[in-house]
Order: C-alpha cells, then sequence, then structure tokens
C-alpha cells in the first residue's frame, strides 16, 4: 500500500489527483488490474468528473453547499457535521481499473480529492492489486 | 477489460443492465472474484436499485430533478451542471463480488446504467478479477 | 464468500459494523488485499463515518431526511421511496483496503450498515481477495 499526502487550500476544495495516481500505477509497473483509492477522514471524500471547465466543479460546489448548508439544526459541536454528510454522498473509497500501466479513465474525467472541512493536511492511501491471469 | 455500448433514450435514464452483466462474467468463466464496472463518462453512473415495481425508478429520478434542478444558478455554459453533480453522487464505478459464475445480487437488485445527460451512446467498462485462492 | 446477519432496530438506522469486519479479515488469514462489502437489499447501504461523537451520525440522518423525506410526492405503493433514493446515495458496495490483516482505517472511521427501511433482519456479503504479489 503506498500513501501519499495531499494538502487542500478551502473549507471545500476538489483537488485534481489523477497525475499523481497515474504515476504511482506507471512506477508499480502493473499494467494489468484493480487499484483502490481510500480517503482514511470522515470530512474528505474522492469522485470522478470534468477536468475542463473549471465552471463544473465550482456549479458542484455550490449546489452541494446549497443543499447542505454548513449552517443548519445541526448538534455536533464541531460544527462540520454538513461536511461528514458530504463524505458519506461522494464516497470515501473508489475503485479503477488498470489497463495497460494506466488507470482507465474517459476523456473528460478527472480523479478529484474532495475537501469538506479543509484547509487541512490528508492523507491518501493507494493499494493495487494485479491480474496474474492477463498476459 | 472488456467495453460495451449502451444507449440511453431519455435525459435521464437508467437501463437495467444486469443481463449483460451476467452475461460477460458467464463467458468470462470465472467462478469467484470481484468484477469492477466503470463508466468512463462525467454525466453517468452505475446503481443498485429495485428491479421489480418501475415506480421506484421514476420516483428516485423525480425526486433527484426536485433536489438538483435542470435548471438553476448554475456558470457552467453547457447547461447540464446538475447532471456532473447526479453523476458524482450516484458514482462512476462500481464493485461487486462474482460467486459461482454470476454476479452476486439480492433479490429485488438491479444494476442500473444511469444517464443524467442523454439520450446519448455511452460506454460501460468491466473488469473482471478472479480469486485464485477460491476452488 | 461470507455472510453474515446484520439486525436493525429503527426505521433509519446506522449500524456500526467495524468490528465484524474486522474479526471476518483476521480469521482468513488475509494479510494484504481487498475486501468488497455488500448489501443485497434496495433499502440499505454502506458508509463510512466517524465512530466517536454519536451526534455525527443524528445530524447525517436528520438532514438526509430534512433533504428526502418519507412522505413527498412518491408513486411507489409500498411507502419507501425515500428509503431506495438513499440506498442509491450511500452505495450498497464498499471496497476497502487490507494490510497487515486488517482493513485500513482512518483513526475516526468505522463501517456502518445503513437501514433506510427498518427495522428489520439484513445480510451483508463479504469476499476477500488476497494480494498474491504483496509478501
Amino acid at each position: 500500500m503506498k500513501i501519499i499526502d495531499i494538502k487542500t487550500f478551502q473549507r471545500v476544495d476538489f483537488i485534481n489527483i489523477t497525475g499523481e495516481i497515474e504515476k504511482i500505477i506507471n512506477d508499480s509497473k502493473v499494467d494489468n488490474g484493480l487499484v483502490c483509492l481510500f480517503v482514511p477522514h470522515t470530512t474528505a471524500s474522492l469522485t470522478l468528473n470534468e477536468n475542463a471547465d473549471p465552471s463544473v466543479k465550482n456549479d458542484i460546489k455550490s449546489k452541494l453547499e446549497n443543499l447542505i448548508p454548513k449552517n443548519d439544526n445541526y448538534t455536533h459541536a464541531e460544527g462540520n457535521s454538513d461536511s461528514h454528510l458530504k463524505s458519506s454522498i461522494f464516497g470515501a473509497s473508489l475503485t479503477l481499473i488498470i489497463s495497460r500501466g494506466r488507470p482507465v479513465l474517459g476523456t473528460w474525467q478527472g480523479i478529484y480529492y474532495c475537501e469538506f472541512d479543509g484547509p487541512r493536511n490528508r492523507k491518501l492511501y493507494i493499494k493495487i492489486i494485479k491480474d496474474n491471469d492477463s498476459i
């Protein structure tokens, strides 16, 4: 398992980590298999979404905030219940296919590390499973 | 990795692909393992839900539309920011268990390809990992 | 594949199953790999979230109920369309990394079985894939 550090800069921040994941898979020399990406935090997540026009990311962030605002009738004293819910909605685990030494992604897909209670220093865990039945 | 084509017919359309996935797993002759289903698009997803009464699918689609309408205060010029958010909420990657040559599903579960910005011609990627430790 | 029984006690109930999953992985003697947890029901899910302060769980449940109430303009006659939508949002499949004989989790992460239409007797399926390339 590999562990990498991710730095986030805003309370809600989506960091494109596609390049880091491609490099780790390339370095592993695994040509075919699966990669499981895992966020060991309860107010962060992973998602796949548009890598081109940044307005998509901004619309996603603002609509999420509109549905699940930071301040609402929450009881948790830390003031980040919205972040916990957003984390469960987007999910902390993401499995991708590895083919020809690369994570399989569509043309417009980027892998995003989603911060919902930043800025913080975060971790990402990466586990690659080689498919021994493929040549 | 296998790639199949999925045709969607409405802007928001949930296509039951359980039969296609069962066939691909059966053809692979893998009895035990995992299968990763992956959508290489940023306005589509995968989900598991009820395969019997179509009113469930319709209620899910209309309640989602009510929460995240097509038209809102979005800035992305393509007019499909709602579709991008719905894609991240449902998720583009789905891992299932293979047992006795079939994807493990509950009695009422179907595998759905979820279109949020159709109609379109879509792709689905399928990777099967054989469990070499099971007999 | 292992199957375990989960009992839920309320209509919406989040059961911490971390201990059960740790025990199953420990019993399997697999030190490194992946584990896929799978819910074979269409009104239940899995999620990772805070294992310490129970107010987080309560805030998540009440905000979800506020966004997707039990009673709304649904057509499905069983009166649980909200539960089906919540199940798709949180997801019925969860993949975790196994390292040193344990599921990899952050300090504050617990694995929750999420009931959205209980109380019921539920099942959880668990499949472990050993990583034969790790020592």
